[in-house]
């Protein structure tokens, strides 16, 4: 397992179920479109935050380059699938989001400290789990493209981190972090049956 | 007026008074704030396209670029007005755009057809205003960076006149442009008070 990975886990409470390995790679097709709709979403909750708190001059900056980076791997993602002929389709969301955004308060500022933990929360279970598909996947060039994934992947994660130490005493941080961090493991405890990245 | 601006006001109805102008030189600080805004929310609005209409593989693939160059230009306005002590702040929005968004029908296809020409117009009015801008602005640096945008802002309206050829008959497209444009300028006839690049 490689450093990034292990750092991801400290991160999360708990690691991928090797069932989760199985079902996506059985359903690698399922799983990039998917990721299309993950790496979308993703640019859309960076811009989403920058609409809630325009004023926050070191998030807008660096949510500004993982929106970016989100869109370009989108782009590559989006370039897969065409070449493997898969047509871009709308999927249903697994109940793993969801059941992260559930646990936002709904005051401010906790509000906005659960934002970037839940986010970070999500960047963090990707990085890992783009990291076993770019070490399990048999399709020697998709495994390739998940692997040169991982730099900027475990930088999102990282960014959420620091926005949230950069707002918020770094005390609070951790143990908001430990409590949602326990929801999100809890939330992959029992494997979704159909395959997603967040299954 | 250039070629390019020639351009856009084929598409719009009627030109942009001369008093906007004014308002906007002498308040440039504000205008590049709420430029700032516009950008964001110009990539928010693409992104949000994509999400309504998912399966739509050239849509998707044109406005991924759209939102890309929307958070780059995001991005450099951001950094002049960084350089020149400005601080990120939210701005109330003119009734501009809101206007035009009440203009989209309710129903499939129309809802498509007017997203696309709604889209449009406001690029091909930003166009417009960032041309004038670019010839008008006595800071050399900022109307440089104004002219800088030009052909990338052409290229974003075009898009979305692409796009609703691409999925809608063209007499069809040619017919509720018509009416959209004249609600446009209609909301532009009399000058918004606050310095708005849709004032």
């Amino acid at each position: 397992m490689s450093a990034a990975t292990v750092q991801t886990i400290k991160f999360l409470k708990q690691p991928t179920l090797p069932e989760w390995v199985e079902l996506a790679i059985d359903n690698i097709e399922t799983i990039l479109l998917d990721h299309s709709h993950c790496e979308r979403k993703a640019a859309g909750v960076a811009l989403n935050l920058m609409f809630r708190y325009p004023s926050n001059e070191k998030m807008v900056r660096m949510l500004t380059a993982i929106a970016r980076e989100e869109l370009e791997h989108f782009e590559l993602v989006n370039q897969h699938l065409e070449k493997r002929g898969i047509p871009l389709a709308p999927l249903n969301a697994p109940p793993y989001a969801a059941g992260l955004k559930a646990q936002i308060r709904r005051n401010e500022p906790e509000r906005f400290l659960d934002f970037l933990l839940v986010y970070g929360l999500i960047e963090a279970r990707s990085h890992e789990r783009l990291g076993l598909l770019g070490e399990h996947c048999p399709d020697a060039e998709l495994a390739k493209f998940y692997r040169s994934l991982m730099a900027s992947e475990a930088r999102h994660y990282g960014a959420y981190w620091i926005l949230a130490t950069t707002y918020f005493e770094r005390d609070i941080v951790t143990a908001r972090l430990e409590e949602l961090a326990n929801v999100e493991s809890e939330l992959l405890s029992t494997l979704y049956p159909h395959p997603r990245i967040h299954s």
